[in-house]
């Protein structure tokens, strides 16, 4: 009963990650209800992000320059490389402040079931990167704690060892903050216990 | 440290109905990350709709034409009127299959607490309708069975009352199908327990 043009529209809201038919239905009807104040805004920006983002040529985060303001920026610390899965674990790192150094962003992590290879990811940019600037005297791998997150870690390890003789890090494992112990895995308290700290 | 660009695209999806600024980020990054191929499509359907999907001029669903297919098929019971708030509804009803007349969205129900008054939905239009098209037979009024769905039921019911001879009903309170009633509230078991049925 729905044109052509709604059902298209329904059918590529529900896809998008986070959402599904029902709260897909349910944007498609908030956008169309006002569409100078709700659906305009948003064609907008969207049109202007399609215009100007782009993956940063450097390190593969998002920005709209050729170089993202991180690579850009002369006061963030040039020894410092701290290789993430994707754009949102740099924005999360970004987030806590806690880092002043530089990206390496990978755009995925080696996976035997979604079938990435080591060439899907950017290790091979990655290994270039610390061969061409051989100021870089720490890698801190903040790869996710998972089974694939590791198996990349790993892999970069190994790829970088003939050439990098630097310090190569990664995140510490322990009770995340305002975890309670009693809900906590059994792996994490595990390794939270190991690698106990010496009270000051 | 993010452009403008991507901020302002944050913004704008973090503040879409069921999302937040953490599902607008991951949708965000979604769509640029292969802009060709998410991006491109959603703009391009979201432009569309702008163009094409307005309000039908006589009941206040949407569609692509001035009249909307419901108001336009000829099959549908022209003696029925079903009334519901929003256009949310009349598709839910539709899904159902269950009705084949017409309907009437109001654009919202009465509410002191949001400041909705009987001028701001489309309860004129309703009694317009009904005055000028004599034929209808039922009225439906398929409204939220909240305080505002039910005090709007009441406003239309008198307001109609004066030169509406036809039937008026409303939909029936019970226990949701697959429904237990452990877990029903007091009210809704109640209801159902008044409007008990004969087993024939």
């Amino acid at each position: 009963m729905l044109g052509l043009e709604l059902q298209n529209l329904l059918k590529v809201l529900g896809r998008l990650p986070g959402l599904g038919p029902r709260s897909g239905r349910r944007l498609a009807l908030h956008l169309l209800k006002d569409k100078e104040k709700c659906l305009v805004p948003l064609l907008r920006v969207m049109e202007e992000a399609y215009r100007q983002v782009r993956v940063c040529e450097v390190c593969g985060n998002l920005d709209t320059a050729p170089q993202c303001g991180i690579c850009r920026d002369e006061s963030r610390q040039m020894g410092l490389l701290c290789v993430v899965a994707d754009v949102e674990d740099l924005w999360a790192l970004e987030r806590t402040g806690t880092y002043k150094g530089r990206y390496h962003v990978l755009g995925g992590v080696l996976s035997a079931f979604h079938r990435v290879e080591p060439k899907d990811i950017r290790i091979d940019a990655l290994c270039q990167r610390l061969q061409e600037k051989t100021e870089t005297v720490e890698i801190i791998l903040a790869l996710n704690a998972t089974v694939e997150g590791q198996t990349t870690a790993h892999f970069i390890q190994d790829k970088i060892a003939p050439f990098f003789r630097g310090r190569l890090t990664r995140l510490a494992y322990g009770v995340p903050l305002g975890g309670e112990l009693d809900y906590l895995d059994d792996g994490t308290l595990g390794a939270a216990f190991k690698a106990r700290v010496e009270l000051s």
